[in-house]
């Protein structure tokens, strides 16, 4: 097989269709997360993100990257105006449902409702959730960065509720997210399952 | 099977090292990097971080989540005095290697040569690459941003080299990590392997 070497020459010339395909499944597979929110009249918004990211365990802080220019906006504006959203990860059995948030649909017209997803709420919480999903958090906004080389927003938020099934959870607090059959996703459309190989030890030099 | 429901009442009062595995673990696998680095004496360093996300594609920007406490300090020393690094994916025959890239060396030891990697450079490109692997990417940085929440650092880059097998890129220029094996990590400790279940087509309302 046959290695090739792309340089910023090729990228320049080349149809950009292309080159956005690549870098967006250059990096590999990631974790596929919907993300519930809710504007002011009461309208539910679900957004697809790929770029979720672990900040740290105390406390407990997650990140997105939200991409001004090819996600819909209303993710962001419902986070800014509630202050909070819901984070569920898609499942292989959902597969159809879950790429279908993915659509921008008209802000007037409720996601859930659209896409045929059952609408939950827990007190005190604004945003909604998809029910029957194995892994579910509420979020709050805390804090967001605006990455000056592209306008790419990274988004920071502190976990408040976790529902997660118990059969997913190992002894040391580890979640198995394997044996919920969650979703992966490579760029845009390239949908992966996986599969646990082992736990590794605590390396040491 | 049950539905746990857990809040900061329970992280709050429970051992910490469950809950620093429950949250690295939550927001599932993604897919683990290698980053190289050399310093001004020559001594190369691998830091293993399953962070990376895609910011966009024109200009092609990379990111990663660097955390102070957690994480050696050489990646980002090398990287702010170098201006640059390598990224590579880790694959499944080479786990043990790649895990063995989490553990914290000393300063003076070249973790390619500890580990057991061959090094190899291209021209007017001072960071190493691990010789044998099917994507590499040759890096330069461009910015950084400060979480306030918890001092994690977003490390942000611009592709500058791209390697990879010819194989593995799709006709419209995705590329099929599956096809070679690439490692996707939970937390700190549990890898994953990955299929590819199919890609959909663009999503409409």
């Amino acid at each position: 097989m046959s290695q090739l070497h792309f340089t910023s020459e090729d990228w320049k010339v080349s149809e950009d269709r292309y080159w956005i395909t690549f870098f967006n499944s250059i990096s590999g597979p990631r974790s596929v997360v919907m993300i519930g929110t809710q504007d002011q009249e009461g309208v539910g918004n679900i957004g697809l993100f790929n770029s979720l990211v672990h900040l740290g365990a105390n406390p407990p802080l997650l990140a997105f990257i939200l991409r001004p220019t090819t996600v819909p906006r209303h993710t962001y504006q419902n986070i800014l105006s509630s202050g909070c959203y819901t984070i569920q990860h898609g499942t292989v059995d959902l597969l159809s449902k879950v790429h279908q948030t993915s659509a921008k649909y008209d802000t007037k017209q409720d996601e859930f409702e659209e896409i045929g997803f059952e609408k939950s709420y827990i007190e005190g919480f604004q945003a909604p959730f998809i029910q029957g999903v194995p892994i579910s958090l509420a979020m709050e906004f805390r804090e967001e960065h605006t990455v000056k080389s592209n306008n790419t927003r990274l988004i920071v938020g502190e976990v408040k509720h976790v529902f997660v099934n118990e059969r997913l959870i190992d002894q040391d607090g580890c979640v198995d997210t394997s044996k919920a059959d969650t979703l992966l996703v490579s760029g845009l459309d390239a949908y992966h399952r996986h599969d646990r190989i082992k736990r590794m030890k605590y390396a040491r030099p």
